[in-house]
């Protein structure tokens, strides 16, 4: 089978490494060879380490997605647009399947490209675009077909997860602790997606079109970052029994789809609490099945490689199945379930001084609410200067919450925004 | 699509209730209706909660096999051979496709059918074989197929994780738990191919025939079960920082393929020792992916019938692949590495007369055999009378070990026989 790659940083050297080291065991699992016919990236003088003699080289990648003799255009460029959009509808055009790592096109995208693929009667496989290399779309298309689903959720984001992990041990302060990352190559040097949470919410944007059988609704997502968790929270959190983890949830509820993406704290009894580091995790509870968990390094040259080229010996297999597991005409439309109306628990953390009456004046905030509070805690004391007060609530709703903290930030005695983490359980 | 369904104990009742509840879903995501025409099992009177009318009846699964006007049978008897054997070979030599459950059968004759499947041009599929739900089948087969695998191991039997983490909490005997597993429908009324690691070792002859490209070779599996753990060892355990599974094994090692199953003292910062009660966890290390663990539950009427419906859905989409990865003619033959050959840690608890001159005579006995010992613990004194005493070893050889403990056998201060759990380390 032939096969075009647009893109060559690491990931796509990655891909033709792997290509390469095991030609002879993916010639015997595709039942056909594999053969990179044609390559594209900006600079053909470049040394990747890989050999590119036999392949034809393209400066345009969209050129190459429409005139390369290649079955499958595999695309590695990135982004929602521009040229990596262009190579993908170049190729479905032309009739070739496409393997893609780029969750953000696809969360952008996703539905028009599923469209197409099905028009031209090729693949549109992804299985490298969420959680690198664990086979978590194959999995909620496939394996738990059987299923009906009502949550999945997970963290997807590696990047976030090694920051906070690394917070919780060391102690130490967010821009620390990303500068580190950002040595170590765990963080790029332009780190709003990742930390800004879109990453993780392009990734669930798809999980939840695959689980839910409705169109990619990216705009729709909630989506908070991990920028003002503070030392303080993994203090409070160790005292309370919480990791602090950046889920990505969707789950279908009464009035619609609710998809959000924000930092948690995750009971310790929670599985997914204890994922550190770099490492990604995907829990999916399906009616039949019930929970499972999928968990592995959800970046990186090998995983991402080994998810792209999982997709090709599909494709080579003739294993192909609908994008979006039903065939686009039976996806159904979005209908957004706001997080105004998620409930749960909350843990508050407020900047006040230590006098007489604060507590009196938070009280009456959450009473006119009618938001229940579970527990107070104020560490240490200063009185007439700043003291960390966290509390944490019962059931409520999240405009309750929102609105409370507005309350409470019309008193003299706050003296810098309220921080607010939702406290999940997953039971 | 037409399915026969041969067996309608727990699993087989489920299957046909996940095809009718999701009747709906089911075709949206197979593209065809799936239609369950004929059915087979010993009481046709016996009132399963499913709906049969629109079935043809067999009172013979065999001659349903090879007779009922249907494409895909599914072998829901279990067993090693008879009937469900008939059933498999009268499906295949017909040519219909075949999803079946039975470990057993795959563990013994899986090359076999796997031919005959080949010969046939029909799937032989088996997700619900191993670790219930938990699509790992598809994930090793597919989803992880660019990637060279040098281990697989888990926790692949639900009871004996059961009865370990009962143990374990409440500090009971190893018969009080098993009899309460049987009580709670965690443990058959005939306990032995669960807990004697039989069970295991066919799920593990299967993961390792998929993960190394080998013929099944269940006769070659190294497999000791959990009857000789005792509350003694979970007490040992919990201070040397361990947890104590059973688990299967299969390792590429340079002198051939290792299998085996026996219980296992798991470090703590291992995430496999955190997986409790019936849940199972399948762990596989790809030279691409590196890392990724899987986990859920291992049994039940749920989980099961996802992962057989999970294979239906395939077939209706055409979504095949050889069964165990690559054209049976592509399978190595067997070249097991005997346990004997496994080198690592190793504990071992001896029940000796607490009297001067037998630590040297122990000493002496690891001395002999080349064994060097890491720590040793004796809890309590009693002079003149029986005491636990627990060593562990640095690396070293299994057949040093075993030759160690035949040595110690020869002491007359030794009273009991002496318990070895061995010790794994996967980082």
């Amino acid at each position: 089978m032939t096969i075009a790659v647009a893109g060559l940083g690491t990931v796509g050297a990655g891909v033709i490494r792997v290509l390469d080291t095991h030609a002879d065991l993916l010639t015997r699992r595709c039942g056909r060879e594999l053969k990179v016919v044609a390559v594209s990236a900006r600079d053909q003088t470049k040394d990747r380490g890989i050999v590119l003699e036999t392949c034809e080289w393209y400066d345009d990648a969209a050129e190459m997605a429409r005139k390369a003799d290649a079955e499958v255009v595999i695309e590695l460029i990135g982004g929602s647009g521009g040229i990596a959009k262009s190579v993908v509808d170049g190729a479905l055009d032309a009739g070739r399947h496409v393997v893609t790592a780029n969750k953000a096109l696809l969360a952008h995208h996703g539905t028009e490209l599923a469209r197409a693929a099905e028009r031209a009667g090729v693949a549109l496989a992804y299985e490298a675009a969420v959680a690198g290399g664990i086979p978590i779309i194959k999995a909620l298309r496939e394996g738990l077909a059987a299923n009906s689903f009502d949550r999945v959720y997970g963290i997807l984001n590696g990047t976030c997860n090694y920051i906070l992990s690394a917070m919780r041990e060391t102690g130490r302060g967010f821009d620390e602790v990303l500068a580190e990352a950002q040595e170590l190559g765990y963080a790029e040097a332009d780190p709003a997606f990742d930390i800004d949470g879109v990453d993780t919410a392009h990734k669930l944007a798809i999980l939840a079109s695959l689980a839910f059988g409705t169109e990619v609704d990216f705009d729709s997502i909630y989506t908070e970052g991990i920028r003002h968790v503070s030392p303080l929270d993994f203090e409070f959190a160790e005292e309370l029994g919480y990791r602090i983890k950046l889920l990505g949830i969707a789950r279908r509820t009464p009035s619609g789809i609710e998809q959000r993406v924000h930092p948690c704290m995750v009971p310790l009894a929670d599985p997914i609490a204890h994922i550190e580091d770099v490492f990604n995790a995907v829990v999916v509870d399906g009616d039949a099945v019930e929970t499972t968990m999928y968990e592995g390094r959800g970046a990186g040259e090998g995983p991402t490689a080994s998810a792209v080229v999982a997709d090709v010996v599909d494709i080579a297999r003739g294993r192909t199945a609908p994008a979006f597991g039903v065939p686009c005409g039976e996806l159904t439309a979005p209908s957004p379930a706001p997080i105004t109306q998620r409930t749960g628990r909350y843990y508050l953390r407020l900047t006040v001084v230590d006098r007489p009456g604060v507590f009196a004046e938070i009280a009456s905030a959450l009473k006119e609410n009618n938001v229940s509070m579970e527990a107070i805690i104020q560490r240490g004391r200063a009185p007439g200067e700043a003291v960390e007060v966290v509390l944490t609530t019962h059931e409520t709703r999240d405009d309750s919450v929102a609105a409370t903290i507005d309350a409470i930030a019309e008193s003299d005695a706050v003296l810098e925004p309220t921080r607010l983490i939702r406290i999940v359980s997953f039971g």
